[in-house]
């Protein structure tokens, strides 16, 4: 093994790469509080009790655990940013009662991959709405969604939208319990519309709901598929919720293209109702996630209406926009001192100048022009 | 124990200051840039036995292990940038045989902080310059150290000099053993000057090389200094040498308030020649340290000679200019899709525009006007 040889899904980010993702950050923040979100920084390591307060196997799996040597309790690296976020709308701006808008962009660790070609150090950057319950505020994040994917070349972007609170409604009023409710949700997220079918004939489900749970798998579809829903599906009042909360984003986002799945349920477990996607044109999986997440902040000392998403700026590494390589000027050292103030004057004005120390190979630079003393004016002269 | 609560030196940053260090960060990265400085994004993680490179044992202690559960292999969390660039000038970058300028801003984790006021998540910003020997690199390295301290009102800045190569030579010509010259590097560090007297004294060392060790730690004060040590230290070329490089920095920061002393000898354990950090007025430790580090990337399979420095960016929180506070426009919700053709425009010249749900109570928000429909025409309307 190499000593320079790093962990397997960690990588190092090269000048290329890291000035494209540090301008698209910087064009996310600003994107971000033009919109009103204002930035926080919650920390890399908290106690773990602090950072997975809710239950989430695969969340509690990817988080790194360690013990505190200074309070002997144990501390987690954290794996996402959300439930920190949630801590600080609940705690330290707790004087507000009214909307919260938050954003943030950090570095969170998984000690294992989501899958065989992730990272396991996302760059996540998201933003959250908290303190207001309505559909309004799923369409302000969404369109927020949405506008920050043209930090990148993803292509035309696919809306996909579902809602948490469907399966809820029906898998209540069939009366499962919460094993029950976990093995067909589970069943659901594999999209396994047969074992579904198999499973609801097993447990001798009532018939509507039976009815009801099999035919979830196959809602999805292009915006029709809410009348298709609206006609199949029982009457019941958070069903119908639901599909008027799909409805008034399908409405708010007339000329997206969108796709609806119903059984769309692969979400963190801390989502309470509308989910959100956005999937490029040629990415198997989603680029942007999130959704609608009431009440995280309960365990932090006060429960409040969120919604928000959230997505890994890393995934775009490859699709960012090409950063013009600014050519660098180069100064003899025995010019340097004598040059300084035309030094500073380029330097203030944006031009990279580079002191020449005789020894460089500049392979890798592109060289505008050297600084030459002519008739006592500084002058940048073509090579 | 309340589950909001936040482990002892690790603390949330909150939107004001957030946006103050965001904003130093990119002028940071803009004047490193503008020097030459490229920048690099090395990993949260790595194996340990990459990170901890060499013996330190106060690195050792601060860095953070795991078992990595894909490979059985134990991983650090980064308590240092420094030997992860080391690493990529060797081994990534090892095309270029010229100089190589790197640059990073990122954050890195201590299992226990430094001191009583420490975060153990410091944010760390360097710059450093691989391939050139000459006195020449520190001064442009010192020259960017002192650069950088003007995003942060800290007052006068006094730069500190020293160098570890008057110990390292003397510590030879008197024959001292690797563990006689860490224990006397220890006592030079904790400035006790009797102690190295005293210990001096006890291992019967020879006369002149005696006098030497135990002059040491009363060569500190103003540039008139590197003159008293000329002449009261033994003629050896390796302390003429550092003497020199002393000078020449002298001489380059003419205006400059220095404060040298050789033994000041509080440094990363990798340091090899020259030492330099920037005091603040009223800072009891420096805001930021540097110095030579010919040699680490020898463990990764190419040694070049090296210079840089550092600095936690969260120490000058308090110190940051103030960010004006955008008083953002309120647009009513039933106007936003309307007026939304107004909204974009006014955001896109970076006014902050948050849709107004009638829920909002504005206490931490200036409100600079709402957008109002007068005459068909979308304007900003003074509350």
């Amino acid at each position: 093994m190499q000593s320079w040889q790093l962990p397997e899904h960690i990588a190092d980010i090269l000048p290329t790469t890291a000035r494209q993702l540090e301008s698209a950050r910087e064009k996310l923040l600003a994107l971000f509080r033009v919109h009103g979100y204002e930035l926080v920084q919650p920390p890399l390591m908290e106690y773990s009790n602090s950072l997975l307060t809710y239950i989430d196997a695969g969340l509690s799996l990817k988080t790194i655990r360690v013990v505190d040597q200074l309070s002997g309790r144990q501390l987690g690296i954290r794996a996402d940013i959300t439930p920190q976020v949630a801590r600080i709308d609940a705690h330290l701006l707790s004087a507000n009662n009214g909307i919260n808008r938050l954003c943030y962009a950090g570095s969170v660790l998984h000690a294992r991959p989501d899958g065989l070609l992730s990272t396991r150090e996302p760059l996540q950057i998201g933003a959250e709405l908290y303190g207001h319950a309505d559909v309004a505020a799923d369409i302000e994040l969404i369109d927020l969604m949405l506008k920050s994917m043209a930090v990148a070349d993803i292509g035309e972007v696919l809306l996909s939208l579902g809602h948490i609170g469907v399966f809820r409604a029906l898998a209540e009023a069939a009366k499962l319990n919460e094993q029950q409710s976990l093995q067909l949700l589970s069943l659901m997220q594999d999209k396994d519309a047969d074992a579904v079918a198999e499973q609801v004939r097993v447990w001798q489900l009532d018939g509507m709901w039976a009815k009801a749970l099999t035919l979830l798998p196959s809602l999805y579809g292009s915006r029709e598929v809410l009348a298709e829903a609206r006609a199949k599906l029982p009457e019941l009042s958070a069903v119908s919720k639901a599909l008027d909360e799909l409805e008034a984003v399908c409405n708010a986002f007339a000329e997206q293209a969108v796709h609806i799945d119903l059984s769309e349920l692969r979400v963190d477990n801390y989502h309470t109702g509308l989910l959100y996607a956005a999937y490029g044109k040629d990415c198997h999986d989603a680029v942007a996630r999130g959704g609608r997440y009431d009440g995280l902040g309960a365990h932090f000392g006060r429960s409040r209406p969120a919604t928000g998403f959230s997505f890994d700026l890393r995934t775009f590494i490859g699709r960012l926009p090409a950063i013009e390589r600014l050519p660098v000027v180069m100064v003899a050292q025995q010019d340097a001192e004598a040059a300084a103030e035309a030094v500073e004057k380029l330097r203030a004005a944006g031009q990279s100048v580079i002191i020449d120390y005789g020894v460089e190979h500049n392979g890798s630079k592109e060289v505008a022009g050297r600084l030459k003393n002519a008739d006592g004016v500084w002058q940048v002269v073509q090579d």
